[in-house]
């Protein structure tokens, strides 16, 4: 994974075991993505001689941003300016784009305020509040199992993210943090009036294409800015990271403050082994597929290379850091240091008396079984594998919709409760373009692959295809529906079961078609599988919480996080890699052809500009997927760099963290600012990042 | 992997680690892919109630054929008459195609004997006598390691090869049995004018296409015709398999005689763990990507469809051989099952004082180290995967021939040996056409692997990619080369050193410059992976050898074999599978599109066809790829059916023989007569199958 250029499709699969762990550090290593109502600030004091406090924590808490869609950001000035990467702004610049203006290929400022373009389907998150309810939670589980303890747990959920969201404007989510060790509850400032305001071309945003991704020296400005708004007005941010002056220097001490999407470091050995031989290689195998169909794809011409080219990226960024984990899981050492270090754990839950302790371990085997024989079924029908593309998702939202708002919040569908509802709202009314070509595409591979893994003698697949092809039926459906209609989708939402039952589509019929099957698999997936190991994992973190106390992290879950680290290079084959690039490295690397090929502002503005300020670096902080945009900032809570990759040796990182060679990529602040300035004459943002007013935006 | 369409370079790459093995087969189990000289006929005759007696196997080995791009095949009448799969034949088939006449997709039948056409690059070859060389090989090979070692082999090889291969119609191999524990000289005739008589259409030939491949219940076709021609006439065959009347009956004993292509049944287990880790997840993502692409690249237009087609088929059924494979790697239990039946011998040759073994183990793994650090520079520069496409093979083969060719012959290359020409003369003069769209997406799929594996900033990267992208180079290259025209090829090949040094090409050049690079990591794979791994095995052979005796097979080496089963079904998730399908069944599967779409000749026979004619079938016979086209006999030598697949237990195949689920597919005997009969109205042939005299062949 990029550093977190994590998709709401892509975050969902990532999230889906919803199994996590904990982790005991060694003393010396800059390792753990630590929550901020539990940082090791003693240890940070020891080994860097600065010790967070409070006031430190909540300013650095409050700066900082997560992506809805799944990436990091922060408030860079107080009129809610927020800096992100280039990679998550993708989807935003490129729906903004059309044929004749590409944004993606020409980059985009708005010289004013006014100018700044509202993106289609983003939404921006800042955390407020952080409350423990573990007791709680607690209370509504036990002694549940099976279904009943399912139902409990959604339902104690919907109750808590409902009173805690009582209005649109914030956004509430139950964490389940050392999974069942504690439960908060999360609040969230909401913002989905996001406006793009600067963004580079893609040519140096993502400068080395796949080829350069993941690893380093780099020479990508992996930037963008968007603002927030509030009653068509900037948001005031009085929380935000000034820049510094002189930007991360070599050694000292940085923080990235983020939301890192999924870490497994303390799965079972069981686990481990599902994902090695179950999720990663049917995973693994689409992506290179899709990544083959959607190169060929491009080359037919330049309005396909156009529409395909996020789609694109975000296939071989994924592709890239899945086979990273398949291939950490497959090396010849981490099986068995995993299984050395859980034979410690199973022997304490062997004999511990306390109900579900001592069969923890069997009873994830169990659960794994279940998976093992739906697991086709529930990618396919539930999580919509079957039908790839936005399409097939609009629709199933909106029949799903209509059957379950008349619910109870509590026993409705997780994303279908008062809490959630928003942002569907947004996602279905997105008016992000839809192109035939792309989207028959996509759904023809999807319905290949159902094919293609259940069997042309599957009832189910017979029921979908009839006697008809899968490219067939994917140009049928998706040049017969009306949802590419977004007043269609509108009143279909709003018209609730009423008219969704009235409204003849053949891609709602599809949803239809398929519905109970999928809910079936789904229940059966959250009863059976998902359930048993929420309480297996409860009872081993217990045990682990009882032994190691608060001196843990727990595994990632896109949510905000700490990282502590230095600015540092590391030895590659016996040879040093410095820490830092310079923008003449760029100059040096340009070949003229995609993607080495620097965008012609760059080339023009050469003799402007200073060669050896720094461009990209490299530090020993601990990150993951879904920290992509995340600020890098001194003790000073200055920006002195923005998170945008991981070397080589931090694919390993969803297993374990190695100080001496796992090392997080960001670009330089010096780089952002001598930009601005000098190649995209950006005066009023780069003024706006100083701390100089922000000119023009402040007065619409 | 389908039962062996096996092409050359898949071939080259499954028989890339040349380490083998030997394997106990329980009493009752059909397992086993024995050599002619060595049958369990007593273990045959217990279970069967008939032993085969030497004239019985000397029939047997000489009606059966080798075609040399990968498959198998049998002579079915005294007149030269070939049978074996299209999907084998499928690459001629193509190659005699062009726009506006798609053999492939209408099918070919040669009404006449002057209408057989002469396939560009097919070769036949018949094994004819088998010498024991063990004696010689030891000599040469004992007390060398390293160096010394792989050339001794190779020197020896080059001279018992040249000895015996007198002509250019006979071919001579070394084989390497029980790898080391015997080395076999084998003797073929070669036949390099082969001529095409039937195919049907691909729609029958493949009815059901990727998806059904693999799977079972089945309706193929899968079978084409070809003549082999001596002196400008069909060659005399009076060793050849007649049609049985009735074809193959339920519980019935069945033979498959063919040429199994690789097993790894007593791989290592460090051996398969590398396959399992470097080797198949490295292969499978190629082929996915390219799979995608193909797929994509086809959906351009009719054309592009045509030209694309056998190179998807490859690609698809590759992919999901392989990852069979790959997945039977992952399973929880092959590992630790191996684990433990490895745990025997080494203990056993832990204690041995010969030399050499017993450190076995350690020098394998001392081996798999070597190769895991050349890997990507050997797959990418010598086995040529940077330059993905036939252009460049003929470029480097063309530039090594020159510099071969005048070394004495123990010192030249293998495959520039005397006895090797030949096939070289005939694969670098194949007038095969070259499609300039296909070619440029290949080379440039193997242009960007080569900047993906090995970074941009690998010096032999740039000093091939320069400043270009791999698009444009490959274009640059594949519409620049002369090495597209036949007679330029034949001069250079004619021509020697002096003409290539002084010509020049683009490819050509591409092919010098990597030359060097390309020969250093071969001359280290010999010397330090493949040379090691032989030695070892040679070591760990002995041991197994005077275990057990001649009561073992060894792994497959695309060298003739027989097999022993029985006309089977089996039980799949409590239900009972059929062993036999009928020709109405194919009716009933036909939805009009493709895969699933019946030719119209076909539709338009169905009225005159006996429906309940059996079209497939299911048999307990031991095979794997390579076996395609190989003819199932009864005790009467007689054919009834045709070996075109295995059923998706089958894939598990190259490590463990499992007589309960895994099967052979074949199509049976009587579905070839009825179809050529009453559909294509084929009667020449069909009555030359029956016995009567070849029709019209036999009179050119």
């Amino acid at each position: 994974m990029r550093t977190l250029p994590l998709t709401h499709r892509v975050y969902a699969w990532l999230s889906l075991l919803g199994v996590w762990g904990l982790f005991v550090t060694s003393a010396h290593a800059d390792e753990g993505m630590w929550t901020m109502n539990n940082l090791p600030v003693d240890r940070i004091a020891q080994k860097y001689g600065f010790k967070p406090d409070q006031a430190w924590i909540d300013k650095v808490q409050l700066g900082s941003a997560r992506l809805a869609q799944g990436c990091s950001a922060s408030f860079v000035s107080p009129n809610g300016l927020v800096m992100t990467n280039h990679h998550c702004a993708h989807a935003c610049i490129e729906q903004l784009s059309q044929k004749g203006q590409d944004l993606v290929a020409n980059g985009f400022y708005a010289p004013s305020a006014t100018a700044e373009k509202k993106c289609p389907a983003l939404e921006v998150n800042q955390l407020v509040t952080i409350t423990d309810v573990t007791e709680t939670m607690r209370k509504a589980l036990t002694g549940k199992t099976g279904a009943a303890f399912s139902d409990a747990k959604k339902a104690e959920q919907a109750k808590l993210t409902k009173a805690c969201a009582t209005s649109d404007d914030l956004r509430c989510e139950v964490v389940e943090l050392y999974h069942g060790g504690r439960y908060n509850l999360y609040q969230y400032k909401r913002y989905q009036d996001v406006r793009l305001v600067f963004a580079p071309e893609l040519a140096i945003a993502f400068f080395g294409g796949d080829p350069d991704n993941f690893n380093f020296p780099r020479y990508d400005l992996d930037v963008a800015f968007v603002r927030i708004y509030a009653n068509d007005k900037p948001a005031s941010t009085p929380n935000y990271f000034p820049f510094s002056a002189a930007g991360a220097q070599e050694n000292e001490l940085t923080f990235v403050s983020g939301n890192p999407g999924h870490t497994s470091r303390e799965y079972s050995v069981a686990e481990l082994l599902f994902e090695r031989r179950v999720r990663l290689p049917r995973r693994l195998f689409g992506l290179s597929e899709m990544r083959g169909q959607l190169t060929e794809f491009a080359r037919r011409g330049a309005e396909q290379k156009r529409v395909s080219k996020t789609h694109l990226f975000y296939v071989e960024n994924s592709f890239k850091g899945l086979k990273g984990r398949e291939m950490a899981l497959l090396s010849p050492k981490l099986i068995p240091e995993k299984r050395a270090a859980e034979k410690v754990l199973r022997q304490k839950l062997a004999s511990d008396k306390r109900p579900g302790f001592s069969k923890a371990y069997e009873s994830i085997d169990k659960a794994l079984e279940v998976y093992s024989n739906i697991y086709d079924s529930y990618e396919l029908f539930e999580k919509g594998r079957a039908f790839e593309g936005d399409l097939f998702g609009i629709a199933r939202t909106l029949l799903r919709a209509a059957e379950e708002l008349p619910k109870p919040n509590e026993t409705r569908l997780k994303e279908y409760t008062d809490a959630a509802l928003p942002q569907l709202r947004q996602t279905v009314l997105s008016p992000a373009p839809i192109y035939d070509d792309l989207a028959i595409l996509e759904l023809t591979f999807g319905l290949t692959k159902l094919r293609e893994h259940l069997g042309f003698d599957d009832p189910r697949v017979r029921a979908i295809l009839g006697k008809k092809a899968p490219a067939t039926l994917a140009a049928e459906l998706v040049r017969g529906t009306k949802l590419k209609n977004l007043a269609v989708r509108k009143q279909l939402l709003e018209g609730g079961k009423a008219a969704v039952d009235a409204f003849k589509d053949p891609l709602l019929e599809l949803a239809r078609t398929i519905d109970s099957d999928a809910r079936a698999v789904r229940k059966r997936y959250e009863e059976e599988v998902d359930g048993p190991l929420t309480q297996a994992h409860e009872a081993i973190a217990t045990v682990r919480f009882e032994t190691h106390g608060t001196s843990l992290y727990p595994d990632a879950t896109f949510t905000l996080r700490l990282s502590y680290g230095a600015v540092r290079g590391w030895t590659e084959n016996g040879k040093p890699v410095a820490p830092f690039t310079t923008m003449g490295g760029a100059f040096d690397r340009h070949t003229g052809e995609d993607p080495f090929a620097l965008p012609q502002r760059w080339l023009t503005a050469k003799p402007r500009l200073a060669l050896d300020t720094r461009m990209n670096f490299a530090t020993t902080n601990d990150i993951i997927g879904g920290n992509s945009g995340s600020p890098v900032i001194n003790k000073h809570a200055q920006i002195v760099g923005l998170v945008f990759d991981g070397n080589i040796h931090s694919l390993g990182g969803d297993y374990f963290f190695d100080e001496k060679v796992n090392r997080t990529v960001a670009v330089h602040s010096s780089a952002i600012v001598e930009a601005l300035q000098k190649i995209y004459a950006a005066e009023r943002i780069a003024q706006e990042l100083r701390g100089g007013s922000a000119v023009g935006a402040a007065a619409p």
